[in-house]
Formats: structure tokens, sequence, C-alpha cells
């Protein structure tokens, strides 16, 4: 290996942070029970529907999945609305961010330009694929500042992302500020392709306030993400899609690898489309423990961000224990929450919204460290005091 | 979509033809049974204990795949008596080629090198990635010629491709030639990966007299690729493996994107290596398989090719139907076979070892159709005679 040499991009690459893992911290804290609230993973599990279709077709595992995967883009064509040579199926939505990267932007020459922070696999499929990455900064709030990210688009911007709701931040602009969005880019860079990352959309106050995808309009330079990880529970499976103007989904599923989607994962797919006692639960669940976290947190003295997602963003009081010391405490008493280094905001905290009784020992937990936080700190002001 | 415009490399793309599907062949010639020999898959199906993991962990088909996935790679290095940090799993054997390419060649700068034909995947994920494919030919025989191509490499070139058992032919060359390839490649051009691509390296008669990686002797400029996706019978779950040198299998890991292995999958491939009954009866059967063909086909007067994988490349009786009429017509019958026109020899049929009854019928299909066409062409000399 001594002469053989990776390329600068990728001698130079910050890998992509997952959150933990249970198993991972079972081991680590010796511990017989784990919550993990750090992937933004569905609350419930998996969908019925789709646990027994992949029961049920377990046996054609040894089957290549047909190319193309018809079946699933019908399906979803038909959810939709929309013409089927529009729908993209990939390995998670993370697969076509990175196809439409490869197939759009030329290495050293032309660029992409996202938020900082934002999810990170813009930057770093950007970077692996030798383009540069431009960034603008969330406004201080976290809201948008989509004047600010067009100034650093120019002649050579093949793709701007924004997500919305926002990761890890659950911001969600209004939907008309979207589609101003991509009329203006439109109009300073004709062929730069705005794509509009819908990951957390189900969860929005309301949809179709909210959501370009689903008001049906969609502007010609606009790709939207879909993925079937969170509302539809099936983030081990390994599926998400793209709406895509017709002509660059073509162009995508001939580049795509042939087989990038699991034989189970599809079947899995189809069924929880189907599975809507699921999918409604799944959204009272998210609603209702979104509006309890934000209340509880609140209320011990948290900084607490407004949140279209499954997620919450929120930091701790002032004057008490650090963002990664309470990630921490949390571990030891078996909750996973995601510290967020990995996005330049260290002394935030994301937790994905948990179940009822999730969420309950959850805010338990908090409240014991805070509490506890609070009377080292007096006892150590005690002790300067004397 | 008028003014977006994809990369020149991905609008001349030519893209990967997958075998049909038997729900495809089905629908189109309304056919209660269709018989798949096309795409290399398993002859007896999914083995049970992964079929049985599947099923037991289908609850977990919500959670996110724990990063790197230690389990498999502990036990993949297990397997090989290798350093784990040698291991990387994908979706695939797929993905960590275009990921090797990626990693390694500097698009619009370095070239790959692989025969002509091959399986088309080096070439294709090397046009996707700019990056120059340059092509040697198989010898008429189709055995390999090294020293040709070796001298397609040069000061640029980042990998040569190599498949043994070779895919479509069968080839394999024996071990201290392939071991005598990258001795010269390092020589050469020490900053070239030779990677070795062993995905049907278990049918040989010896793996031990064919395999560079079975000898333990792993040079330091070679990549090994291994797949779940035929001898372990997990085509559909998509997971494929390389065995690198340490430090690239690291660069591997940090450029893949995080999740590519299905949860289910991991599950299903750690089951499928502890399932030895499955396995020794899966070599079992396509050994046997292979000869039945190989003694079947040669007596219908088909010239075949010495296979060492689990199919068989074969061309039909001169002065008898063309080969793309025999698969049309094996279509009609309900078998599905592989023409191999994506691989520059349509001339040429492939097909894939199936279990004794599918060979059997495969086998009487041949003998029909080319019973059939030698009667067509007696009437059609008779007629010309009067």
């Amino acid at each position: 290996m001594s002469q053989i040499s990776v390329r600068q991009e990728i001698l130079a690459l910050k890998a992509y942070v997952p959150g933990l893992s249970i198993a991972e911290i079972q081991q680590k804290y010796n511990l017989a029970q784990v919550i993990k609230m750090a992937s933004n993973e569905n609350p419930l599990g998996m969908p019925p529907l789709a646990r027994e279709a992949v029961q049920r077709h377990a046996d054609m595992g040894f089957r290549y999945p047909q190319g193309g995967n018809p079946r699933l883009v019908e399906a979803l064509a038909k959810r939709h609305g929309l013409d089927p040579r529009r729908v993209v199926v990939g390995n998670g939505s993370d697969e076509i961010i990175d196809l439409l990267i490869r197939i759009l932007a030329e290495p050293g020459v032309h660029n992409l330009v996202c938020f900082e922070p934002c999810f990170s696999i813009y930057p770093i499929q950007g970077r692996i694929s030798g383009v540069e990455v431009r960034r603008h900064p969330l406004n201080a709030d976290f809201s948008f500042d989509f004047d600010g990210l067009l100034s650093k688009v120019d002649a050579n911007t093949r793709l701007v992302f924004i997500t919305t709701p926002d990761n890890p931040t659950g911001y969600c602009p209004p939907r008309d500020e979207v589609a101003q969005l991509a009329a203006k880019l439109a109009q300073i860079a004709p062929a730069c392709l705005l794509v509009i990352d819908e990951a957390y959309m189900d969860f929005a106050e309301s949809e179709p306030d909210s959501s370009l995808l689903a008001s049906g309009e969609l502007p010609e330079n606009t790709a939207f993400m879909r993925t079937f990880s969170k509302s539809f529970g099936l983030a081990g499976m390994r599926v998400g899609y793209g709406i895509l103007p017709p002509s660059l989904a073509d162009y995508c599923w001939r580049a795509r690898l042939p087989f990038s989607v699991n034989i189970l994962a599809e079947e899995a797919a189809l069924a929880a489309l189907e599975d809507t006692t699921f999918y409604s639960f799944t959204m009272q669940t998210v609603r209702q423990g979104r509006n309890a976290l934000t209340v509880g947190l609140t209320a011990l003295g948290c900084n607490v961000w407004p949140s279209a997602a499954n997620f919450i963003l929120f930091s701790l009081p002032e004057n008490t224990l650090s963002a990664h010391d309470c990630f921490e405490t949390l571990l030891r008493k078996g909750i996973i929450i995601r510290p967020l280094n990995s996005y330049n905001l260290p002394g935030h905290l994301r937790v994905s919204i948990g179940n009822e009784a999730e969420n309950r020992t959850f805010l338990l937990a908090m409240d014991e460290i805070l509490l506890q936080n609070r009377h080292a700190e007096a006892s150590a002001a005690n002790r300067e005091c004397k």
C-alpha cells in the first residue's frame, strides 16, 4: 500500500458521523436497556404490514431485484399524483443526492451551495466528487437566509441544497419562500438544480402549506427528496426516492448502481405505503411527543427551537453543564441523543421524538441531570463563599 | 429541465443491462412458470438460516444499521484469517468497485485498465467517474493476455481490474499467473491497485489452487472482491465485501455512504456464513450441474467454454439459428438465459447453472429448438433443390 495514494479530497475527508447504536452503548456501559433518540427513527418501530411483507418474501432474498424497481416507482407516482418518469428510487435518498452531484457537476469545475450547518451528506458527497462546496450560514435564529444563499451562486453552480423541515434545526420555511427561491435561482443560474430535501416534510403541522412537492407545482429546476426512513419506519431497509424532472430521472437510473435497493426493502416499502393505520398513528405520536418534549424541556429552563420535524433542537440553561457532558451523562443512564459537534453546533443537542414512555424517561433524566448540576453548583458556590 | 444539463460522460453512458426478471417474462408471454438462469443466482435459493434470520429480525427494519458493520467485518476477517482492518462491506461488491475508482482516480487525469469483454460495472463506473477506461481484448479462446493488459498501463493508471473466474467466460487463470501480474504491475506502476474480483471463486474446482486470496499471500498492491450474491444465495440482499490494504480500507469506510448495507442484509449475511450445510450443497449442485450442462450442450453440437464459475458460456452449432433467436425462443418457453450483446459477444450465450430439474428442462428445450431448426433448414434446403 506504501505507494498507492488516495485522492487529495479523500485524504481531507471528514466522514459522516452516525448516531450511536443501542448495542454499542449497552456494551460500553453494561446496561440492560437503552433508549435511542439519536437518529430520527420512527418511534413506533417497523410498520406491521412491512414486517409481514419482509417475512412473507424472505425466501426471495436470493434473487436480484428487478431493474428500475417498476412496482415501487408506480406506487410512488400514484401517491404523489405524478408522472412515474419523474421517480427515482435509491439506497436511501443519500444515494440519489450523491448521484445528482455526480451527474450534474464536473469535478474541479463546478460547485454546489448549501447552508452551514446542514445535513452533512451534501457537503461530504460534494467533496468526494471533487466539487467545490460553498456554504452560507443560517440566520442566528436558524431560519433561512435565501438571499444570502443565492449570493454564493455563480455561473459554475450546478446544485443548491436545502432541507425543509431542516435538519438539525427543525426550521420549516413557508412554501412560498421556497417557490421564490426556485424562481430567483432559475433567473440567475439557469443551469442550476435546486434540490429540496423533504425527508421530514410529513411531520410538518400542515404539509400542504409547507411542501412545494405537495402543492403539485414543481418548478422545472427543482428536485425533491423523500425517504422511507422516518414517517414510514424503514430506516434500516434503506429506501429513499427523488421526484425529478423526467429527463434527469432517466439519467439517474442509467447512472445508478443497478441493484442498490434490496429486494426485501422494495417489498417493505410497498407494504408501508399501504399501512395507513401505522402512518396515521406515527403522525399523531410525533406531533404529541414534539409538543410534550418542547413543553418539558422549556419547563426545565432549556432553550427549545420550534420544530416541524420528528426531532427537537435545544440548548441547556446557562451556567449549567455543557452539551457534551449532558450527552455523556444521558448515555450512562441508557439514553442516546445526538451531540451536534459534527454539525459545528457543539453547544446544542438534538433529540428525536420517542414514544410516550421514552419521552417521559428522557425528560425525567434531564430533570435529574439539571437538578444535580444545580446542587453541585450551589455547593461549589457555598464553598467559595466560606 | 430545459437548461439543466448533465455531464458529457453521463450523456454518453451505456447503462448496465440486467438479466430479465421472472415477473417481466411471465407478464409478457402470459406464462404460469418461468425458470431464470440469467443472473448467476444460487440454484438452491436463499440459505435456510439466512431466511430465518431475516424473519426473526424483521422488526428491526426501522433502525439504522450500525456504522461500520462491525459484526459482519469481524465474521469475515475470521473466515479469511485476516486482519479486520482489511475488510470493507458494501451494497454488493459493485459499491466497493465504485468507491475504489472514486478514491484512487482523479477525474480527467487518471485511467483504469480492464479486459474486453469483462464485467461491465468496471468500465461503467469508470466512465461515470470521468476516468479514462482502457481495454485489452481477451485471447481468442477467452483466456487472459496479462502482458497485453499491462501494455495498456502507464504512469496515470490507478486501477487494473480482472475477474477470476471470469464473467462472462468462466475462464480461471492459474493462481501463479495472477501473482506474477501483481508483481509486474508493482514494478511498472507502483501507484496502481490491482483489483482481483473473486465473485465466483468458490465455484472453482480447487479454490486453493486458483485464489490468491485463499493462499493468504496478499501482495501489497492488490484488493480482492467477494460477494454474498452467488455461493451464499443473497443476491437480492445486496452484500459484497472487499479485502484491501488496511489504510485503503479505512478510506473506503470514510467515503462510503454510511448506511448502504441494509440492516436485515447484515443479519442474513451473518447467518449465511453459519449455514455450512447450504453452502456445501450449493457447491455440489453447481459442480454437478456445470458438468451436466457442459456434457448436454456439447452433445447438442454447441461449443462450450470450460467454466470455473456457476454459469457456462456457449455458442450454437454453425448453420443454425442465431444466439438472439435462441434466447427469444427460450423466453417464449419460459426459460430466461443471458444474451451477451451488452458484453459485445452477440454470438454467444451465458446460462447460469440451475438446480437439477432446471438444467434438465433447459437442455430439453435446447434440444427441441435445435431439432426444429434443423428440420426447418432441411425443408428449406429441399425447397431450394426442387
